[in-house]
């Protein structure tokens, strides 16, 4: 199988290295002449992190390939992953001189942040059909690819990430910046006033994040923590007491929806879909057995909340009688 | 050393679990019947999960008592946590009954989301000095607490967390919400919007944030990760790249900083400040580690992105050569 990378940043050299090590061949196009040496910076970082993940070896590695003609670049490629800079009019000026040299079937994604699939295969493109399928740095390790466009498209490019150990999330409607990059632009925005107004500084922010709701987001997201929270009294409970906050200045960002019942009804609903085979208390042991796994991962680093376990354990003094409760792991 | 919990909820529990499973006494007060078991099931959750985070025992644990008079809960404790219902005047009348129990050095924190010092300590709480010490659930795995209010308070509160394991955050100024719960409460409010628009369920925008950027951030915070992603070019590049889609509509939250040269210079400055003594490379190397190590551990139990890695896993056959580079972990 062969997979074609249109631009080779730190995306694109993302995106190479994922297929290359899961045994794809992969022909890059970059016209930077700096290309060489970047791709080869990302693919040994993946060449150290990505088969550390499973305990069986990874297929045998693809053959990397560079080319200054993108038309041969994604001559027979499966897969042709566009990461060149985010201007539409560049995107389009890509698809149009390869547009002739994809299969019938090839799948042509864009690592697009904020363009929605409409804006993408407007005039300009010359017919190419293209999909978001927007990663997340390190592509190499991270899995969540968003995928928005033609269902068919989507459906097929699912598959093709599924067997190279990513996870595609499809979005049912095409909107800006899909749905993570949303988050994470609220999430900019009142970073910066806090910065702006010396609330904090980058790194107070940072420790904020990464002591404390970082940890519960990288194995459970907001609803399901939610959920925890509301305790033995549920989603509906929690709603209840922290809808009035939307009203509160809580935030700078003022642009709020209306917290109806209708509401409140469509979130208690899809939390039981999505949460309710699990009682709180599955919940809570499942989220206490990541946060312990995660937590000693990282005191093996020393980095954030690591660093404070490792920074305790060197205060307990090892002569210390055992703690009363049992305490091994299940 | 003994610690007073008042409230005995999700967060007054771990307050309670946090300081008894590091060999305080504790002392609860809460008028609901119920009390004593709501504790008892957070207590066998943080006996379960805090002493595997350490390959030392934990002090022998402190002794539990349940009072129905705040004044006994609080007489001769060194830390006074306060967790009742997020209403004002509730949280004053409980600061006017303990008052005249107060050692003159006892610290009286609350874990209060939003309000402010200034607000906790207006009229009505007959004099009490208390502070904001704002925990994240689950308060016994969770190191992250904000402090808020008299600087000498925070500074004895810091050294007190600390030997329980915990990490200060000491905010610059009081603010609605201090720190963390002004990103959630902005993460919060774009979540409503997409759910009610329909754009995405609960479940997907849990995905979106656990399958990906959730992953980054529970090791490294949002201008650490968006450094590295600045690559070699560095902050600044980052900031040039990124600064636009203040101004474009990734979010439906508007209120926007203007993002002029002053506000690059104090963001790209106090990223230095942060982290200019590492290298991007070592930056990356680090988050590889991080990131290998919280995988590794989220595959143990098939939680979100773990399950991921053992679901690739299955599908690599045991039989295949292996990859080419180099794939021991440093």
């Amino acid at each position: 199988m062969k997979a074609a990378v249109l631009g080779g940043g730190v995306i694109g050299g993302g995106w190479a290295a994922r297929f290359l090590l899961n045994g794809w061949d992969v022909a890059v196009y970059d016209p930077d002449p700096d290309a060489k040496r970047k791709i080869g910076e990302v693919l040994s970082g993946a060449r150290r992190a990505l088969p550390a993940l499973y305990d069986r070896p990874l297929p045998r590695e693809g053959t990397l390939t560079f080319h200054t003609d993108p038309g041969a670049a994604v001559t027979d490629a499966a897969w042709v992953q566009e990461s060149v800079p985010e201007t539409l009019s560049l995107k389009h000026r890509v698809y149009a001189d390869i547009a002739p040299y994809l299969g019938a079937d090839t799948v042509l994604g864009s690592s697009t942040s904020g363009f929605r699939p409409t804006q993408l295969n407007a005039q300009g493109g010359q017919g190419a059909k293209a999909i978001v399928a927007h990663p997340f740095n390190p592509v190499y390790l991270l899995p969540l690819v968003e995928l928005v466009g033609d269902a068919g498209i989507c459906l097929r490019a699912a598959d093709i990430l599924r067997g190279i150990g990513m996870h595609p999330l499809t979005l049912r409607k095409e909107i800006d910046a899909h749905i993570a990059d949303r988050l994470l632009e609220a999430v900019w925005r009142e970073s910066l006033w806090m910065v702006k107004d010396g609330v904090a500084t980058t790194e107070e922010i940072d420790e904020a994040i990464r002591m404390g709701f970082g940890l519960r987001w990288a194995q459970m997201g907001l609803f399901e923590t939610y959920r925890i929270a509301g305790g033995e009294a549920g989603m509906t409970h929690f709603l209840a007491q922290f809808g009035p906050a939307l009203s509160w200045p809580w935030s700078r960002l003022t642009d709020v929806p209306e917290f109806d019942d209708a509401l409140v009804d469509l979130i208690a609903g899809q939390s039981d879909a999505q949460s309710g085979h699990l009682s709180v208390r599955d919940l809570e042991r499942l989220r206490d057995d990541n946060l312990v796994g995660i937590l000693r991962a990282l005191k093996a680093t020393g980095s954030g909340a690591g660093g404070v376990v490792r920074d305790h354990e060197a205060r307990l003094g090892p002569d210390e009688s055992r703690a009363k409760g049992p305490i091994t792991r299940e």
